[in-house]
């Protein structure tokens, strides 16, 4: 009666608002059938980094091809390097019934929004602006003027908050993460993810 | 930022099918901001019922007057008697941020969804025809020609289903508790609920 396609499930929100860490503990919970999708990049595999664990390393000629088939679900360059979720690997997880996370940026999860339109997006919120600028000082000594340009930027991130399903203030790491897991479990139970057949029932009778 | 309005939960399902049980286990859980909506009835209290605690206990005269005003989210006769569930009682609640539970029939559930269109909608399905049929059989001596109208009832009852926000099959107690509780912290996450209201932020930068 249930659908067993997965769920693709976009977790995104401005810079340094903490994604990263929420998906690590969100992973540490072990849940069935939940796994990270995997990038492609055309970066050199750093030496603890294996190919189809950490990313798939594919040379520019293949990730252009890739590109211009339409094969990524989004992609991005980031300084002279190119990285993308590859639509058949996420594709396929789901049709094995894997639910897939996507941690990614905002404009990333733009993409994705309409390449994949049956996503779950799920919006990181700051606490406030202030939690967001202090831990954004936190990760580096960047200059006030580098500072400044991050927080128009985030401030221009959280706008795009308004696309997305939920929105998840992440004011507590252990709260955000019970969140996130709710969000997956209840999503399996909508309606829209069941083919009521009452032939089964209809025989009983 | 958030709505501190409460939800109306509505959970229901064919007679037999544990939503009693369901509702129990997941008070057990001391949910926080989470109560269960308390009917109105014309009965007699029983020697050990509290009014305003297990029932609200109205005479004849108002609870039509009630009906006639509209001021029943839903109610029906059974036997000589009436029960209903008082709008203003669950729109309080509400107001004042409580999440309301109202477990409740098919019939009751179809005149909520056409009285308050927020609500949330649960049905609890249960594993299969053959289970329900052997819980029916369970609750009491029935003829077979009562059990047999039961049935036909329940299919008529299931056909429902698909009105509702979400299917939980009780396979499992634990595991439906589990999906309920979900289903209500992933409901206040989403993104109707939030007002964003950027000004807060925009001061900031």
């Amino acid at each position: 009666m249930i659908d067993n396609k997965g769920l693709l499930i976009v977790i995104s929100g401005p810079s340094a608002v903490g994604k990263g860490t929420i998906c690590k503990e969100l992973f540490k919970r072990n849940i069935e059938n939940l796994e990270l999708s995997i990038s492609a990049t055309t970066r050199n595999p750093r030496p603890n980094e294996i190919n189809g664990v950490n990313y798939h390393f594919i040379d520019k000629e293949s990730f252009g091809k890739m590109v211009e088939h339409g094969e990524f679900l989004e992609y991005a360059q980031v300084y002279d390097n190119y990285y993308g979720t590859p639509k058949k690997y996420v594709i396929d997880k789901i049709n094995q019934g894997k639910d897939v996370i996507l941690e990614i940026d905002i404009q990333g999860a733009k993409q994705v929004r309409q390449n994949y339109k049956d996503g779950i997006f799920i919006f990181i919120m700051p606490p406030s602006f202030k939690e967001l600028k202090s831990r954004i000082m936190k990760r580096g000594t960047e200059a006030q003027k580098d500072i400044d340009k991050r927080m128009k930027c985030a401030y221009e991130e959280i706008e795009q908050a308004k696309y997305y399903n939920y929105i998840v203030i992440n004011d507590d790491l252990h709260n955000a993460v019970e969140k996130i897991y709710c969000i997956i479990k209840a999503e399996k139970c909508r309606l829209s993810r069941y083919h009521i057949d009452l032939s089964e029932f209809k025989e009983e009778l």
